[in-house]
């Protein structure tokens, strides 16, 4: 019974979706949803994300979190407009929907932008289940979480275009085998393109930025 | 529509609860939920709690996840006896619901059993939601998390008896601050019992176990 209710709710968020796909579209936007653990580094890779790509692509963001506007408060310091989704006031949620993400973006000039970012809610399991309407989807993980969560977080990794392996800074101080950990990733996703970061000291960056100004072209021309 | 919709799933889950309680208190079972980001080191700090646990109370262990028997392999190595439930098999969810922590129960000798710990899926945002018929909450933070996750999850923190800061031993080489992290956990749960462990090298896990024992020894006597 729980497994249908959801499944409605899922058939209610795929339509508006769709919506959100084609207004993005008529506006000449590319949507990223960025996905992670909590804690993984997602905002400080959208600090460092935002600050690089600042001069070529106009960028907006839309922070989810339960509680607080830290990350939020954090990337509007790089420059670029930034709505922070509170989901407490939609009951408590531990992903971003689709309809949340439409309110979000009544917030933003989408005429002024080109790359709208979507930093969605600490959660490796729920997001994966809701479209929110977006062109790509990043999942961060972080080295310190251990090599096995792409196999025990399958459908993540699944739904993802792209991973950032996060905090490589750290190597040296765990037991981390990077090498299992994109070998995880790529049977859950053969062919994903990974890239090794550290959002603190930068390491890695450009090739991931190349990714993404890459994709973002492909669509905007 | 959707947060009605949840609340009648967690009325269903709360009645569920209150008999799996029932139930554990009439075979003298004490329950401890575990419950923390994926990555934070439910698991290890279980292999070590397990494994100093075991001349004194019996043990025994059951692990969600959505995918893989990974963890239940690692704590079956101390000897208890260990239930994996992979939530795939519920619709993949996203955390523990008290109707599985049932069935899981089924598969273990309960008359044998002091100590039950239910390591929950990795997700520190609706495992908190979900009364599984515990004694006590356990919430895991890893020090890569960042300080601000209590006041960011704060119901995770508001419901769980008791805090671990985990993978201290990685402190020198973070910016982590961990009186901030110690200060945001009591703003939202004042006067919550904080251990600094590092499940890695087994740095305080004594004061932990020591907590644990205590709260066992006040139920059962």
């Amino acid at each position: 019974m729980e497994i249908k209710v959801v499944r409605r709710v899922l058939d209610v968020n795929e339509k508006m979706a769709d919506q959100n796909r084609k207004m993005f579209a008529e506006k000449g936007v590319f949507v990223l949803n960025v996905m992670s653990s909590p804690g993984a580094g997602k905002s400080t890779t959208l600090e460092k994300t935002l600050s690089i790509l600042k001069p070529d692509i106009n960028c907006a963001v839309i922070v989810g979190d339960i509680c607080t506007t830290n990350d939020a408060d954090r990337l509007a310091k790089t420059g670029a407009p930034v709505v922070q989704v509170n989901t407490d006031e939609f009951g408590g949620d531990c992903h971003l929907a689709a309809h949340v993400i439409e309110k979000a973006a009544e917030g933003l000039d989408l005429d002024e932008t080109e790359l709208l970012i979507v930093e969605n809610v600490g959660n490796l399991v729920c997001p994966a289940e809701f479209d929110i309407g977006e062109d790509a989807r990043a999942v961060v993980l972080s080295v310190t979480e251990g090599e096995d969560k792409p196999v025990k977080y399958p459908l993540m990794f699944r739904v993802c275009d792209v991973a950032l392996l996060n905090k490589i800074d750290l190597l040296p101080y765990l037991s981390f085998d990077i090498e299992k950990a994109r070998s995880y990733i790529l049977q859950v996703h053969p062919g994903m393109p990974i890239f090794d970061v550290s959002a603190q000291t930068g390491e890695g960056l450009e090739l991931w930025i190349g990714w993404l100004k890459e994709v973002v072209k492909k669509k905007l021309g």
